[in-house]
C-alpha cells in the first residue's frame, strides 16, 4: 500500500491546477493527511475529513490537501510511521494508538480518572500540556495538534451486567489505551482493534465487550447485535482527543500564515466534534433504547473504586518508564486536581443544582 | 465620539499600505470593531482583542481590523446602534446587553437554569439556535456569531450572607440579564451597569451586591474591598457567551473565504476563551483567599429552590412578549433538557465518581 508519492501527488497538483489557474499554482502547498478512521465514518470519520475541507476554504485553496481514510494508503495504526517517513505530510488519529511506541502518548488522548474535554484541552493550551507533547512526538519526527474530540466514552458493550469488579475476570474486551491495563489489572484479558473491525469480533465471540465511542458513533456499528448491555460513563475514557499529527520537518517549514490556518482549523473542528456528539448522542441513546432494546447500565460505586485502585498501579507503572513519562504524568495529575476542584465549586455544582431543581436525572 | 470613520479609515488604510505594497491594499477589507468592553482587560477584555488579531492572522492581514475598546469610540451599551448603522462594521458584547431592544436576546448570552457552555454552544451550532439567532438579530440588521466564553458565572459578590431567599429582599445589586428578573421577584432591586462602572457603585454603597464573571476576571476589579461574600456558582448565567455582532448588509458583501476566515477566527477563540478562563480561575480564587480574606459560600438547596420558581415565572413573561421569543424558548428549553439529561448520564456521571474517588471536592 506504501507509495512514494509525495512526488506523484505533487505533480498531479501541478498537473491539474496547470489546466486552471498555473499563476496560483506555484503557491499552492501540498499537504497529504493519512486517517486511522475509516472513511465516511459517522462521528469521528467526518469529523476529521470535514478538518480537512476547513483547511482547504480558510486557506482559500493555497493549502491543496488530499485525504486517506484507513486503509486506503496505510493502516489504520501505520499512519504515525508513514508520517515521520515524509511520505504524507499529517495523519489524523487518537495518539493512544501509538502507546506501543512510548506509553505517554497515552496522555495526549486521554487517561483513566482523567480529565474531561474541557479540562483537557485547557491543559494542553494553557496548561504546559502542548510543550510537553512537542517534546514527546518531537522524538518521533511528529508536531501535533488538538483537531477533534468525542467527549466521555461510554462504558462499553457486555454481554453479561457488571455488578462488581470480580465481573470482569475473564473477559475478553477491546479496549485502547490505558484503561486497557486497568482493565487487565482486574483481570480482565484486553485487545485494541481498531473501529472497522471491532464488530465482526463481538459478533464471533472472539470478545465479550467492546467500547468505542457513544450513543452517537456506536449505534452505527451494531454492536447492539451481540452484546445487549451498554454502560454508561466509563473511567477510561472521560474525553477522547484526536488530532493532526504532522512531520515535524514540514511544519517547520511552512509560512506563519499557512500555521495559523491550520492551527485555526484544527481548534474550531475540536470545539464543533465535541458539541456535535454531545448533541447527537442523547438523541442515539434514546434511539439504542428504542429501535434495538438496549440495556443501559451504569457502573456501580464499588466498581468504580476498584477501577481507582487499580489506575493507581497504572500510573505508576507508567511513571518508572522514563524521565519524560513521569513529568507527562505530574504535570497532567496536578492541572487535574487544579481545574477539577475549581470546576467542582462552579459549572459542576451548577449542573447538579439545575438538574436537581429541573429534574433533568 | 460618533464620527463617520468608515470612510476616513479606509483612507487611512490605503495611505499606509501604498507605502509597503499598493497591490494588496486594493484587496484589503476594512471592519472596525467596536467592543462593549474595557481595552485590556483580563479575560473578557484581552479575549475579544486575540479574536481581532487572529481576524488578521488568519486573513493574512487582507482583512484589516481596527479596534475600539468600551467608550473609545461609542458606549459599551451604543455598540449595537453603530454597528447597525453601518458606521462601524462589528462589534464585540454580550448579547443580553440589549434585552431593552428585545427580551430574547438573553438567550445568546446565556439564561438562568440555562445551558452550560457547551451545552449552549452545541444549541448555537448544531440545535437550530443560530438559525433563531439569525431571525432575531435580523430585525435589528445585525449577523452575530459566537466568539468568546467565560463558563459559569459566579453567584456574585455580597456584602452579607446570604443564607435564604429572604436575604435578598431590599438588596440592590447589579446583574445583567434575565437572572437581574429573578433577583427583582424575590425582592431585590437590580440595575445594569457597564464592568467599568461596578466598583465605584460597590464602594460608594450605591449598591450592596454585584456579579460579574469568576475568579480570573473578578480578581483585577477588586470587589472584594467592598463585599467579602464571594458566592460560587450562580442560577443567573451556567455560561457567558459573547459575540462579534456585525452588520448584516457589510456580512453578505463578503466573499465565502472572508467569511470562512472569520467563522473560523471566531469558533477558535470562542473555545480557547472559556478554556483560559477556567484554568485560570482556581488560581485566582485561591489568591482572593489567601491575598484578601474573601469568604467563600455556596447558595444553599433552600435558596436554589426559591431561584428556581422565580425563573419559571420570568420565562412566561419573556414568552408572552412575542412569538419570536416564545419560539426561542421553546427550542431552548427542549435541547437544555435533551442535552443536559444525556450529559447526566456520562459527562456528568464520571465527574461525580473520579471527584468522588480522587477526592476533588
Amino acid at each position: 500500500m506504501k507509495r512514494r508519492t509525495f512526488l506523484s501527488g505533487a505533480a498531479l497538483a501541478g498537473a491539474s491546477t496547470a489546466l486552471a489557474a498555473p499563476a496560483i499554482s506555484q503557491e499552492r502547498r501540498q499537504m497529504t493527511i493519512v486517517s486511522a478512521y475509516p472513511r465516511d465514518f459517522p462521528g469521528i470519520g467526518i469529523s476529521v475529513q470535514r478538518l480537512v475541507q476547513r483547511i482547504g476554504e480558510i486557506s482559500d485553496g493555497k493549502i491543496a490537501t488530499e485525504y486517506y481514510a484507513a486503509g486506503e494508503r496505510v493502516g489504520a495504526f501505520d499512519v504515525l510511521d508513514e508520517v515521520a517517513s515524509g511520505n504524507s505530510q499529517a495523519y489524523c488519529a487518537s495518539e493512544y494508538y501509538f502507546t506501543g511506541k512510548h506509553p505517554a502518548y497515552a496522555y495526549f488522548t486521554v487517561v483513566p480518572f482523567g480529565m474531561t474535554t474541557t479540562e483537557a484541552n485547557a491543559w494542553i493550551k494553557f496548561g504546559g500540556g502542548q510543550e510537553l507533547w512537542d517534546e514527546l512526538a518531537g522524538e518521533f519526527g511528529i508536531k501535533s495538534i488538538l483537531c477533534s474530540n468525542t467527549g466521555t466514552q461510554a462504558g462499553g458493550w457486555f454481554n453479561k451486567e457488571i455488578n462488581s469488579a470480580d465481573d470482569l475476570k475473564g473477559l475478553k474486551m477491546r479496549i485502547a489505551g490505558l484503561g486497557g491495563q486497568v482493565m487487565t489489572k482486574l483481570g480482565a484479558s484486553t485487545v485494541v482493534l481498531p473501529g472497522g473491525q471491532i464488530y465482526e469480533n463481538l459478533v464471533s465471540g472472539t470478545i465479550d465487550a467492546a467500547e468505542w465511542i457513544g450513543p452517537y458513533n456506536d449505534y452505527f456499528m451494531k454492536f447492539y447485535e451481540a452484546a445487549k448491555y451498554y454502560y454508561t460513563a466509563g473511567m477510561h475514557e472521560p474525553n477522547a482527543s484526536a488530532c493532526l499529527g504532522m512531520n515535524a520537518s514540514w511544519w517547520g517549514s511552512l509560512s506563519e500564515w499557512e500555521k495559523n490556518v491550520i492551527r485555526a482549523a484544527c481548534l474550531e473542528e475540536n470545539a464543533n466534534s465535541y458539541e456535535e456528539t454531545q448533541s447527537n448522542n442523547g438523541v442515539y441513546l434514546k434511539k439504542l433504547v428504542d429501535e434495538h432494546g438496549v440495556q443501559v447500565r451504569d457502573f456501580n460505586d464499588d466498581t468504580w473504586d476498584a477501577f481507582g485502585d487499580a489506575a493507581a498501579e497504572v500510573f505508576e507503572e507508567v511513571r518508572n518508564h522514563s524521565d519524560i513519562a513521569a513529568r507527562i504524568d505530574d504535570s497532567y495529575q496536578s492541572y487535574l486536581r487544579q481545574i477539577g476542584g475549581f470546576m467542582d465549586k462552579f459549572e459542576y455544582t451548577f449542573v447538579r443544582q439545575r438538574n436537581r431543581v429541573l429534574g433533568l436525572t
